[in-house]
């Protein structure tokens, strides 16, 4: 077996060198399509004016470091709500809340969007998300769509596998992809076995505060971690992650970290972990409660696997975690109950660093490997016991049943899909209904936009007798993976209450007003149709004056409490803007830098009159 | 006739003041349709894998700073164009070309992208677009989608009306909404009417040498220009642009900039205007070339029109051009001809500022009033003579024929259209096809997104008998205007060329290399599926090592000249990340000011490897 998945793996590597390979067209892509499916697929997409879609889809916006959100069926991109990067055209990164959120940085690269659970469910409540580029994780409120709090955190180089949240929203966790010594502290390479590690950050979420927090991290061999998932139901007290360069290379990883037939699943109990951070079995670095496991052992496990695995997919009902080879051919099923069971009976096959090793044949149910089916990278599951595995390589979507192994269906999808993502798919109830593959390679799927191209993303309809694409819609770059949720669950409100109590909000016309203490202008205005009120006693209310130098604060309230009425505040050649939704009070901080006459306007279109709705900041030159 | 329009006036502004209403719904809207009638539409908008829109839409991303690229008949998102704001997912505004690119600001407003033209119809070559915010100017080039220039253009506050090409793209005008002093210097609002100017700039585009330029500026009152069009065929040595707050008002203008029931339509020939340049009548202000109409007569004429008008459109055939009322529940027919002859007789009603008057009696053909249209804002046509105004207040868009003035056709849109784009719908030759209305409330369209909603775009048929809404589609903020390109025309390139005369390009592995000069580390690197090269003779090729404090220059050539191979280029915590397209070199300059272990990697997926393709940036303390 070893030798075959070595041979196997070997071929693979040899295609890859190359380039990417597709799947023979047949009879199941739309390109051959009689009319009358044509129609009958135009029709199962289309959402008439009136009637809303079904499902949102939230789609994580890779390095624009953004969240796509889209509607399912009609595949409409209705709104990207930024995160790690600033958004003048919201003033994400502008107003002093999302500036401070900020910090230091001006993008992020968001891989995985997971929304908060409750008993396994999506509740509809929260979306977490991670940054890849700049080690953060950030929550989003569903009730406003807006990012609430970013955390960066410590001792941790690029938190790829997140974020996948425990069945009640308890944790999630943001294992590292790049080794990096503590505290990013600089190492040269050839002290990468010793001083380089690979972290594991549990992250809790404090509702009633809108913080989140690190509650503990655990110290791994410097492997880079792939992807994760947390168990469910018997198995909600683990959780599973992948790993790829178990070979600890340190250049060249599309070689050297491709060397070994077998890498691991990490298999971690974080109520042990709990219980150790509980009974202070930790270490402080960098203010972090650091566990290592070599130290403190009970709480984590590897399982070793085909090499290079890219997904580990906890099946619904929380009995399997099934690892995708990515240099393998194969799926491998393991058991939960056989893995719970070794180690009760502390039956290991070694250990590495520390680690107790499982063994690989008492706890593996199955190896699946559908002919000539290459690159399987993450499953997805519906209702009926059956998984759907993306094939990079390949290029298609494969069915497959879960207790047999046996391959049901396949679909070929344009390009190279990365992740898959199921109606309700990461819960412990997946809808069945669709499945939507998140294609890396559009190559001419679209009209060109040029030699930079969109990826992909095509809806399959789940629900015939074999797997159908009916819909396939150009994305921004880049998702590498979403959710879908039930569109009823999700309550957003309208307006933001009108809270006579929050610090800076002015209700009322005349009480707007312009204050100066020392070099710091405060402003309290309202913004409304279709107008700006600075100052109800001055001359000019919609004329801000200020002298060259000045701090400038400005508090806006928007008055306006109707649907849909945002009012914008840019300044000409100010480089500022920000926006305010309807209720909402925003500030916006600036030093008044240059001297001169500089138009403001309202920059979110928002009455027939908007075009009216401006004003002036006048800077007094110094002296 | 001018009581009965200030008396509608009233009303208008009586509705204003409280809130849109919207037109009655009726057979015409989707949301009644039947079940057959929406599959029609289901199946005019579906267009399946393998086949392509038959349009580029290409619409103003408004206060995103972005260009939003979309299909059509599917309406699908093709690709957001970073123009203005910097983008991540590209590298637009952190590589060092777009940084020099994009100066001091990190946002623009872009209004209003047009078409480069070729005798008055779209040639595809490129788009340009101006950003109301921070008065700038750029240019698009479609064979890559890329941004090639921006121009600050001085004097200036908000080119509000831009950019609207002449027939052969000698020209685009920018003129300004905002009025301020020279140079914005300072000066108080009470020397509104003595400091404060208008200006039009006229830009021209060196396709040779890729930049753009001010041509020269005319100094016109502080009134605030609205919207332009450039004329054609016989009209087109001149263009119009719409005036509002000819009352000078220096504050709450949607109040003091409506007192007046006739503002004014201004009428300019490019090609005297040029003459006055040759023959050296202007001042240098700023080191601009300006004019002024007061005392170098014969370029600039005034025509009075209903208050405030919004859009101003010359007619394909380039004979008339038609205000659009906003505050007056009318579009006015002028004619160029008639215009054209008063000028010659010197048949003028008096002067404002210097600038001569045009009798409105004697130039105007038709005042079109629709029964109950409210709000008309802007104006398209079709091949067949018709012309479709937009009617913000009264959501819809009415089809009129431009030589009778006739009402043919009505269709609600929801909500409150700001302008709707034709296909061709600028050139001499519209297709007559479709119209998009871009409207700015879409209020409960889709599924929310919070507070903060996204706009909206309805395709209309034009070819049935009644104009029909087949498909709707939420939109990011915001579209102040689009144009619609048929597919075809616009030829981009698959990758860069191989182009090894370029500076600083490496096609070659072995010619990888890292040198120093004092504190500069310059760097010659390459990207490939699936690692990066920065050094062809280290130990580690794909590790870069620096001193703390260094200035860090790296050059980074994509060899991979596969369509849709691009490679991303982020580095950890390190605050940057560029994008490298197919054959491209892309360089990014930073100080390496933090010490210590940054992985850095590939963000853009390329590969089954591409998780692989990572290195590291190595930092060594100082001292």
């Amino acid at each position: 077996m070893k030798k075959l998945i070595a041979a196997i793996s070997g071929l693979v590597l040899g295609a890859l060198a190359s380039t990417v390979i597709f799947a023979d067209f047949n009879g199941n892509n739309n390109n051959n399509k009689n009319q009358s499916s044509t129609a009958s697929n135009a029709q199962k997409v289309y959402v008439p004016f009136g009637q809303k879609d079904e499902y949102y889809l939230f789609a994580s916006g890779g390095h624009s470091g953004q969240m796509f959100i889209y509607g399912v069926p009609s595949m409409r991109h209705i709104r990207t709500i930024p995160v790690f990067s600033p958004d003048s055209a919201t003033g994400h990164g502008w107003d002093k809340h999302s500036r401070e959120l900020m910090g230091e940085y001006n993008w992020g690269d968001l891989h995985h969007p997971a929304f908060s659970e409750k008993g396994g469910e999506y509740d509809g409540k929260y979306m977490f998300a991670t940054d890849v580029a700049n080690n953060r994780a950030a929550v989003m409120d569903l009730k406003t769509f807006t990012v609430k709090d970013i955390l960066e955190v410590p001792n941790t180089g690029g938190p790829h596998c997140a974020a996948f949240v425990t069945e009640n929203t308890e944790y999630m966790f943001l294992p590292t992809r790049f080794a990096v010594p503590f505290g990013h502290d600089y190492a040269t390479l050839d002290e990468y076995k010793t001083k380089y590690k690979g972290v594991m950050s549990a992250v809790t979420f404090n509702e009633a505060k809108q913080k989140l927090n690190v509650a503990y991290q655990v110290a791994l061999p410097p492997w880079s971690f792939d992807l994760s998932d947390a168990g469910k139901k018997t198995s909600k007290d683990w959780a599973v992650m992948t790993t790829y360069n178990t070979e600890l290379a340190t250049t060249e990883q599309e070689i050297n970290a491709s060397q070994k037939d077998r890498d691991y699943i990490v298999l971690f109990n974080w109520k042990e972990l709990e219980k150790m951070v509980a009974a202070g079995k930790y270490d402080t670095v960098n203010g972090q409660k650091m566990i290592d496991p070599a130290k403190h052992r009970g709480g984590i496990y590897l399982v070793p696997t085909a090499k290079s695995p890219h997904g580990v997919d906890v099946t619904p009902d929380g009995k399997r975690f099934i690892a995708a080879g990515k240099l393998a051919p194969a799926m491998t099923v393991f058991s939960f109950e056989k893995a719970f069971k070794a180690i009760k009976d502390k039956k290991f096959a070694g250990e590495q660093e520390g680690i107790p090793i499982l063994d690989y044949e008492s706890i593996m149910e199955r190896e699946v490997n559908p002919e000539n089916a290459l690159g399987p990278l993450h499953t997805q599951f519906d209702d009926k016991g059956f998984a759907y595995t993306t094939m990079f390589i390949s290029s298609e979507i494969v069915k497959w049943n879960v207790d047999s192994g046996e391959t049901v269906d396949r679909v070929p999808v344009q390009y190279s899909p990365g992740h898959a993502v199921a109606a309700e798919g990461d819960t412990v109830s997946p809808d069945g209904k669709y499945i939507i593959a998140l294609n890396k390679i559009a190559k001419d799927s679209y009209l060109s936009v040029g030699p930079s191209h969109p990826e992909s993303m095509q809806l399959i309809d789940l629900t015939g007798k074999k797997m159908e694409i009916i819909q396939s819609v150009p994305v921004n770059p880049e998702p590498h993976y979403a959710q879908i949720i039930k569109a009823n669950k999700v309550k957003p409100i309208v307006v933001y209450d009108k809270d006579t109590k929050r610090p800076n909000s002015i209700w009322n016309q005349k009480d707007a007003h312009i204050s100066r203490s020392g070099n710091t202008v405060e402003v309290n205005g309202i913004a409304m149709r279709s107008k700006f009120i600075f100052d109800a006693k001055a001359e000019r209310k919609d004329v801000i004056s200020v002298k060259e130098g000045d701090k400038v604060v400005i508090h806006l309230t928007n008055i306006d409490l109707d649907q849909d009425i945002t009012h914008g505040f840019g300044i000409n050649s100010y480089n500022l803007n920000m926006e305010v939704q309807p209720g909402q009070t925003q500030t916006i901080e600036f030093t008044a830098k240059k001297a001169g006459t500089y138009p403001l306007y309202c920059t979110n279109f928002c009455s027939a009159l908007h075009q009216e709705m401006s004003g002036y900041l006048l800077v007094e030159p110094k002296g």
